[in-house]
């Protein structure tokens, strides 16, 4: 709802701005860690399949830092299951890195409350350290590692909204956020729309707070064009809308002022996240496949991560 | 090619920041002004057509102006012709304020200077200043209304570019131009767009007279961009892209990649202008063809605004 993007400190994943989301219920990962002295090197698998080069790299990177705060030497085994696309902007990697650091940090015995858990998560990948507390979150910004996390400020049930995501492509992106962060500070518009998150994460804040969804509407609308003007002027510029993001984007303000409450926010990827009432959703996903949009994920607000004892 | 968006003085129209841009042959208007002691009221067509309420208004407004430096009190017949779309973001009103300019000064009796007759069109259309000297013309700020004025950079000979301009609507755009610049001291972003205003003009003219395609096409696509950041971020906020729009300019970013000399540069409507080497412009056509675009529209550099003695 107000969005991360660019960091302070890249390597400890330390945000340019403070930053509120929603976690969604219904889209999940499921990761299994097991340490095992008699592994060579850590495995990890998505979707069954084995990882090699980046993407298993940033995973052990996060496996070692939790090795040594456990004071752990053991290679570990990760399976890891998404019920949604991967890579494509609805925060996968966000998920991934909350249900890795829950996983990992139980495994490896480490008694973390949910603020370290968080902090933890969130050297995975930023916006991960979001979805570690459940509902309505904000990820204050902190003076460093430590106190650099995510709290909720409204459980799931505070208000029945709804996202549905306009899937326009569940391709993997060409710029991967962590890349895309790191351009951030190329745009002439970043230190620009950073000294006004404050005032927006407010405002955004007393909207959810008091279920005013027309002002709720505003400020996020304006807060994911800022960003997205950002990276269009980055030095290289991305261009993360399609010709339908931006179709869904004027449908979704036209459907606004005939009073359908809905609006949009869209992460770095082309799909649109429809923030509307859940007695609506029905309605806003019949018109996003009028429009041509081939495929819509609906969710409700979610709660937090959680730990699942292993069986047997 | 950079941009004029904002007023700091909206009655005087003294821009926010400065601009550079080309003239365009062939897209022209044609106007004849004749001021008659019979008239009662000043008579407006365009194209024929007796126009009345706002149209009308803003002639008869900058007849007025006109008339009293000629200290005249004769009403005037004005008769103008375009043979491109008005009010389509392809610079209409420049043309038309400029034309209406010449004529009615010429009529008035009034033996301006160049500087004297952009600074007097400024008055009817901002960028109107800048149809009247020829060739690439950059509007300076000045300090007030006798100072800001444009002037001939280089002329149309200077380098062998058109702009082949994929015309998406020939419709008017729902916001004119004159509201639009109104809205954009709502934006966040426009300080920061005015800031930077001096230093890309100065990168445009550089690339523009050393004829060095890649770094203008950087600057012009970014300022392009950064104006239209403005008017999105604008409360409310003012998205004239179409999708057909961002397929255009994601696909001219590409055909760049690939070796093709062309930038999109995109005015206050969803028409793109593509900028390219003349050598070019048929093969930057076919393609935009290609892509869907209804119908372009090619021109190059044109000359200053110019009188056309009356026959008989």
């Amino acid at each position: 709802m107000i969005i991360y993007w660019g960091n302070r400190d890249p390597h400890l994943r330390l945000p340019s701005n403070p930053s509120l989301s929603m976690n969604l219920a219904g889209l999940e990962t499921c990761t299994t860690v097991s340490f095992d002295d008699e592994l060579l090197e850590d495995e990890v698998y998505i979707g069954g399949v084995a990882q090699t080069g980046a993407a298993r790299k940033r995973v052990v990177a996060h496996l070692n830092l939790i090795r040594s705060y456990a004071q752990l030497e053991n290679r570990a085994r990760v399976e890891s299951h998404n019920n949604f696309p991967a890579g494509a902007g609805i925060a996968s990697s966000a998920s991934a890195f909350a249900a890795l650091t829950l996983a990992a940090a139980a495994a490896a015995g480490l008694a973390f409350s949910e603020a370290q858990l968080s902090a933890l998560a969130r050297r995975g990948s930023g916006s991960a350290c979001r979805s570690v507390p459940g509902g309505f979150v904000e990820w204050r910004m902190g003076t460093g590692d430590t106190d650099s996390y995510a709290i909720s400020i409204a459980p799931p049930e505070h208000w029945a909204l709804a996202d549905v995501i306009a899937m326009l492509s569940a391709a993997h992106k060409p710029t991967a956020s962590t890349e895309g962060h790191a351009l951030a500070e190329t745009s002439p518009l970043q230190a620009v729309r950073v000294a006004g998150a404050n005032e927006r994460l407010a405002r955004c804040k007393a909207a959810l707070l008091a279920r005013d969804f027309t002002a709720l509407a505003d400020v996020v609308e304006l807060d994911s064009t800022l960003m997205h003007a950002v990276m269009m002027t980055s030095t290289p510029p991305l261009y993360y809308w399609e010709p339908l993001t931006l179709t869904v984007m004027k449908s979704v303000r036209a459907w606004r002022t005939e009073g359908l409450p809905v609006c949009f926010t869209i992460d770095a990827g082309p799909n649109v996240h429809c923030l509307t009432l859940a007695e609506c959703a029905e309605e806003v996903k019949r018109r996003l496949r009028a429009l041509g949009v081939p495929e819509t994920l609906t969710a409700l607000p979610g709660g937090p991560a959680r730990l699942i004892p292993a069986e047997g």
